[in-house]
Parts: C-alpha cells; sequence; structure tokens
C-alpha cells in the first residue's frame, strides 16, 4: 500500500472507532472510575520525590459481552476463565509492579488462582465453636488470598475495575489508556482478555427480546473497530503493549501472531493455543520467539511466572533505551 | 388442526428432539450424576415406612449457553444472575420439600442472595490475631449462608448439578425427571433457567475458532425444540409443571404466558418483566391469574416468598385431588 492509500485506511478506521463509542452507551460511573484512576496513577507516578513510585500495568483479564438486544436478555459471550490475567497479576505485583487490573465481573481474581470456581462455599464452614474456617486443604490459599488481596488494594498497588459488554470494556481500556499517559515508558499494557471480534452496533439493535416464533433466526454482525492501533499510535504512545492471539488451529497461530505484531505495532504479542495454553505459549516479537513452557514436575510452577519474568525484563530494557534517547536528546 | 395434523405435528417434535439429542455432545459425568439422583431421589421417596419422605422439586436455575465453535471460544448467553433459582430454594426448603438444584455453573447459590456478588473477596478479612472472619455488615449474612447451605446438603434435602451448555442442560433435565417418576405426584418442576431458545447444531458448528479476517459475520441459528412438551407428557407425567416466562416488552407477556400454559400443557406458567422481576410477577392457571408482589415497605420481603407460598398450596391440592383419584379408583 502507498502511503496515500494507508492514511486512507487509517482515516478509515479513525471514523469507525470514532463511530463505535458515539454508538455505544455511556458508561453508568464514568465520573468514579475517573476519580480512581487519577488517584491510582498519581500515587504511582515516577514524578520527582515520588516515594511510592512504581512502574505500572493495565492487566485485562476475561471476555466480553455482546448483547443481541438493548434490554440485554441475550448476548454473544467469549469464553475466559481470567486465570491468566489474575495469575499474572499476582506476579507483576511480586516483580513491584502496580496493577490496573480490568476484568470481566465474575471471572477469577488475583490470589484466588489456586482456588476453587466457588471459594465461598467450597473452601470455608462453620462451627459454633470457631466460627467460620478455611477447611482443609485450602486453609493456606484461602489465608493467602484474602489478606494479600486486600493488601494489594489496601496499600495503593491494585486497582479493580470490572466490566461486562464489549462498550464498557472499550470505553474503560480508552480511559486507563489515557490516564497512564503521563507515566510514560513505565506503563505496559498486557491485554489478556477475550476481546470479540464482532458486535451488533447499538442503533441496529433489537429493542426488545428476541421472539422464537417460528422459523430460524439469521444475524449479521459486524467487525469490531481495531483498538489496538488507535490504543498504540494515540492513546498511549509510550507504553510498551503485549497483546494476546489465541487459536484453537495451531497451524496458523504463530502466523496470525506475527501478523498482528506488525499490523498493529505491538511490542509483542504472546501467541497460545486454546489446549496448552496453561502449559506452554510463544513470546513473539520482532526480533525473536521465546518459547515459554512451566515444568509439570514442579509443583506450583505456572507459566504465568515465566511469562512475567521475560517481560520485565522486556520491558526494563525498553524503559533504558528510552530513558537514553532522552538524555541523548536534551546532551546530557 | 385435527386429529391426524396434531399426531403429525407431535411425531415431528418427537423426531426433533430425538435428533437434538443424538447430535448432541455426550455429557461427561452421566454415572456420576446418574448415582447421586438415584441416592436422593430413593432417600425422599414416599414409600412405605420411608421416615426421610418428602416433597421433591426440581428447581433450574441461571441460563443456558450455545456454543458457536466446537472448541468452544464463542458462545451465545441467556443473561440469569440466578437470583429467582436460588431464593426459591431456601423457600422450598423452608416449606419441607427436598431440592434438585440444576444451576448454571457461576450463578448465585441458594442462601447466598443476600450476599454481594463475590463474597469470598468482598465479605471476609484475615488478621493474625483472629484468623478469617466475615466484614461488617455481613457477619450474621455469611455465617446464615455458610451453615445453612451446608447443613442442607449434609442432611440430603439439596443436590446441586451445574450445567453450563444448553446441550448439558437438556441432557440433565432429562435424567431428573426421569430418576423423579418414582415420586409421582409429589414431584414439582419449578423450571427458572433461562434456556435458549436458538442454538447452532453440534454437526454444522465449525470446528475451530471463527476467523475475523474480512468483513461481517453471518450466522443462523435454529430453534431448539420445545422440550416442555416432552417433560409433561413422558418425562414425567404425574409432576407438577411450573415454567416460566420472560419477556422485556410487557405488553405481549400475559398473552405469551397463556399460550405456553396451553400449548406445553404447564399447570402453571410464571410470569415475568425484565424490569420488574424482582417485585412482581404473575401466577398463570388455567383458572386464574395471580398477582404477586413484595412488599417494598418490608425490610427482606422477597418477591420468591410469595410465589412459593402459593406454589406449596396448589401443589398440595394437586397432590390431594391425585391421591383422591388413586383412592377412587381402587375402591377404598
Amino acid at each position: 500500500m502507498d502511503v496515500n492509500g494507508l492514511q486512507k485506511a487509517q482515516e478509515a478506521l479513525d471514523a469507525e472507532i470514532k463511530s463505535f463509542f458515539n454508538s455505544a452507551p455511556p458508561l453508568r460511573n464514568i465520573e468514579d472510575i475517573g476519580k480512581d484512576l487519577r488517584k491510582f496513577v498519581e500515587f504511582n507516578s515516577p514524578q520527582a520525590g515520588n516515594q511510592s513510585a512504581r512502574k505500572v500495568v493495565c492487566v485485562t483479564s476475561g471476555g466480553t459481552t455482546v448483547p443481541l438486544e438493548q434490554r440485554c436478555v441475550r448476548y454473544i459471550d467469549n469464553f475466559s476463565s481470567g486465570h491468566r490475567g489474575a495469575a499474572s497479576t499476582e506476579y507483576f505485583l511480586k516483580a513491584g509492579y502496580s496493577v490496573i487490573f480490568l476484568y470481566r465481573k465474575g471471572t477469577r481474581q488475583p490470589y484466588c488462582s489456586l482456588l476453587p470456581d466457588d471459594p465461598f462455599l467450597e473452601c470455608l464452614e462453620f462451627t459454633q465453636e470457631s466460627g467460620i474456617q478455611a477447611r482443609q486443604p485450602y486453609s493456606e490459599a484461602v489465608k493467602n488470598a484474602i489478606s494479600e488481596h486486600h493488601a494489594a488494594i489496601a496499600n495503593g498497588t491494585l486497582l479493580k475495575l470490572p466490566f461486562t459488554t464489549i462498550f464498557e470494556y472499550l470505553q474503560m481500556l480508552h480511559l486507563v489508556a489515557i490516564s497512564m499517559r503521563s507515566v510514560g515508558p513505565h506503563a505496559l499494557f498486557y491485554l489478556a482478555a477475550a476481546v470479540s471480534d464482532f458486535y451488533v452496533p447499538w442503533e441496529s439493535m433489537a429493542e426488545h427480546k428476541i421472539q422464537s416464533g417460528s422459523g430460524p433466526l439469521d444475524m449479521r454482525l459486524v467487525q469490531v473497530p481495531k483498538m489496538l492501533s488507535g490504543l498504540r499510535s494515540e492513546w498511549a504512545p509510550m507504553a510498551y503493549c503485549i497483546s494476546f492471539k489465541l487459536e484453537t488451529d495451531v497451524k496458523i497461530l504463530l502466523e496470525k501472531a506475527d501478523a498482528a505484531l506488525r499490523k498493529y505495532k505491538m511490542h509483542m504479542v504472546i501467541a497460545n493455543e486454546l489446549l496448552t495454553r496453561k502449559e506452554e505459549v510463544t513470546l513473539v516479537t520482532t526480533n525473536e520467539k521465546i518459547h515459554v513452557r512451566r515444568d509439570p514436575k514442579l509443583v506450583g510452577d505456572n507459566v504465568e511466572e515465566h511469562i512475567v519474568k521475560h517481560i520485565v525484563k522486556k520491558h526494563s530494557a525498553y524503559v533504558d533505551n528510552f530513558d537514553h534517547k532522552v538524555s541523548r536528546a536534551s546532551g546530557s
């Protein structure tokens, strides 16, 4: 594509993104979210003399829904337990990052990744003598989950923001990205959420529940505009950006990851296949492909721990390089 | 429709149901479910000399999913928190019923209806001095939820069976219905689950993740066969059957409920509208329409408590009438 063609494609995408946001139902609690974000980013910002300054990562987690009716009864959903995002959040916190955890309501929470699906009823019991206590074998895991989760929120290093629909998710990601600008290259995006590729534009959506009176249901879904380009080039141009590629067909996986890396100018794409994603992934950058695998013989070894270790190194090098450029530019 | 036409329609429906079950992916844990069901029903069965005999209700709760891909990444879901089913289960247990709670994984659980969405992290705290304890103001609610929930399971009056897809739900409902036959008219079905009307037949489903390469996505969904007829006429012909009708358009609600009552020969249809469903519903039977409403001035007054009270009365009358017929038939 020549320069003219590229510019036209960019303008078309910008128009699509604008139209998506204009027609989306507005966020209900936008002011509270904005306030929480400002406070959180300020607390962690690397401004002169800030003792609490930390690198900040936005971890997105869980799937987005696409409503099929305005008064939503039916929707399309993307399968994601949120395990990857929740476990990675723990390792980012351990590595000294502050985390904005943008998660689908009801999905897995940080520090709860070792617990069963419904820990409240599965892990607790009540006796007249001792009150509420954890059942064996969950005693340690429950204690750690509750205390570490609450500690991270109390000490200002974990901010949790829940979403449900694709409309909420993209508007919130936009807000987060803009508010993270002040963190400069210390900002990291770790986009593990399973985001819908297709949606029904709000204005063309049925108001009421679709009736099942007679015959089959035909639906036309249009593509969600590719917001990653906007994130990289406009929303948070200095941040280090990592997206995920999930496929069920391993034959096209790396090719797809490579294409995403180039197309959206990501710094890294993490390629994972549905059935083996808890065992291994490939970290794809322009220069290399790093194959990461958990050790199945090591109890408690998680693939997320290895992923985060690699990322922390890459992000550090990115920040150093950035600082170096700035110091050369300023002649110091 | 004449008798011939009716019979043809019935045959067509039977063929549809058969084809649905034949093409559905089989339940993974079918043997365990069967064993649990047999044990539970036997324990509660009104056979001679059974001290633990109770009426048995199958409460279905939460929404079913419709996979769009065989290796499921995307699916269509029906919105339902499961609050209605969970709260109703508590009142049925209180009224002396045993409950088979057929629920969507991750939805609201019995005795937890007063707690926030994520009670594990929201309601608990950990201190070195006292260990795990409930935060204020949840202290009483947490204690009751955990102790009553576990007590109901331990004393054999609550059996929980989780499902996710429409394929799992309908196969499990079928198993439950068949195993409840021995309870005769003492069996009640309270079908509060939000069941998909449309689905993609397994064999016509994409194996791999649908690619978002280019252009819009067109989908054709076919109707899920109406299993309520099968439930009433074949699976559990002696049971008292109640289904729900949810609409977002109040103008067509009662008409729809009436139609469902006649079409599927339900004993009762509970009509509810999306926005007001926690405040009021209408119980529709062939003879009457009972409008039920919670008292908003009474703290803790739930519409489910009123619904269950009415049902218990109707079901009692149904059982008495049944026994009366049997005793007349046997000449005693």
